[in-house]
């Protein structure tokens, strides 16, 4: 179904960035903008198009989650500086506070290293009703973890199936899963960081270790091909979200959150009392 | 100090509705719209420049925290359909949701009634550099748990004094604390109860409780007074915010954040690290 704000997709945004057999993220261009018919200077007026459907459907997932159970999870993934602080601003940010559930998942305290990877993670599944949005997931335990080789190899290779049994668990009780990798080059990458260094309102951003990180870019890529081969699954399939023009990347997501809701199609229940003897009783106060 | 975007203000909005010594509740008109010298048609150009602003000053929150330690906490209280959740959406939602840290405190579960009421309060407690929201709070428990007597009458005397050390607490520990009743008449309340019967998408929001809550109105505000006498301090003041009018409670609150957030002045923190060698690192990656 195509949502009435989202003509300006040549195809369906869903079908062209997921992962599916065969995938190959070195053969994903990060400039690239798939399926967006228009131009940047159009991409703002769509964004807010897009936003206020979403806001409505997320009032009316809410509004029948008594019933339906059903909630949403964004998982965003990505190198560092892709991107995912501005989706959470300027897509998530457009639905509803009381619509939202936001967990960041840092460097493992240790009372969460003292229980399995995914003891965390369970206490922030989204309630019914609310989209739920993960920066960084327990996909860091097999990102990270693999690449700083932060767990033994058999336990991360363990993971992958712990992960899709957990998804799957979550889809059953009606959480629609949507994994996104925002996917930037490395050149791309340097010119942000850069960016960070030069601006006095940015510096707080930048932090030494992120060179670091950059330095095992191959690595991480390895590790991001890694689980896309192993828990894209139809349930919760990954979708790579080129990501080196944000306003893309941004419509983009807000595209695959608006099919998801779409897809559950939730509509404004029906009232559980009985309307004209209430009327009646308040207008007797 | 004075934001910049508030010029629209004849005086401040913090002073007019701040509750002092002799407060009376009863002579306030829920009508009234004190310090605004415009028309409510400039009230949402007055509210987006407000926005901009208070999301700027939010994210230097954040950024200074760790030195500062510093966090805001709103807490909104009012009778039904007052417009807590108008101003979650349209003033807090303005901002970041990375900055902003919501708990809707509802009937307490039989494990929260297992503890002292200010329990559950504290694990919601907004981390340094946020804006903590409290939709509903530990007033709840002088409001309805006075009116409906869900304590001991002691008990509830007890409370006013455990609250007032709590809030001292939080605010030795960096927290500023703006405290906000949404005050409606009873007739707007009326109305806008039976505009939600009338409505198929309000419908879901009506429950028939709300008529019986109301039934208690009088005793509710002699509650609401009594936690004014007892609870507007120097560090944690009230604000009795006129509500009958939507757009100017969502500019009044609007501004209560603002000046909070100038009194604090946070700025963009100078780096913790060598900003050359950090260039230089980078570029030769």
């Amino acid at each position: 179904m195509t949502p009435k704000s989202q003509k300006h997709w040549t195809g369906d945004v869903g079908t062209l960035l997921r992962v599916g057999k065969g995938f190959r993220l070195d053969r994903v261009d990060a400039n690239d903008t798939p399926g967006y018919g228009r131009r940047k200077r159009d991409s703002i007026d769509d964004l807010v198009a897009g936003a206020d459907e979403l806001s409505e459907l997320q009032e009316r997932l809410y509004a029948s989650s008594d019933v339906s159970g059903a909630a949403v999870l964004l998982v965003l993934q990505a190198m560092d500086t892709a991107g995912k602080g501005g989706i959470i601003r300027h897509v998530v940010g457009s639905v509803d506070p009381q619509g939202v559930q936001l967990a960041a998942f840092k460097a493992p305290t240790p009372e969460e290293l003292a229980h399995d990877f995914l003891w965390r993670i369970r206490g922030q599944v989204p309630e019914a009703g609310k989209i739920g949005v993960f920066d960084r997931s327990h996909y860091e335990d097999v990102l990270i973890g693999k690449v700083r080789e932060l767990a033994p190899a058999d336990e991360i290779e363990r993971r992958y199936g712990a992960i899709n049994d957990f998804e799957q668990e979550l889809t059953d009780a009606g959480v629609r899963i949507v994994k996104v990798m925002l996917h930037i080059s490395p050149d791309e990458q340097r010119d942000r960081l850069e960016e960070r260094l030069d601006r006095p309102d940015k510096q707080w951003k930048y932090h030494p270790g992120d060179v670091d990180e950059r330095m095992l870019w191959p690595a991480y890529m390895d590790a991001f091909q890694t689980v896309f081969d192993r828990t894209s699954t139809p349930q919760a399939p990954w979708y790579v979200v080129p990501a080196n023009r944000k306003w893309y990347a941004r419509l983009a997501v807000q595209s695959l959150l608006l099919g998801t809701l779409l897809d559950i199609d939730p509509h404004w229940p029906a009232p559980t009392y009985d309307v004209e003897a209430e009327r009646e009783r308040l207008l007797a106060t």
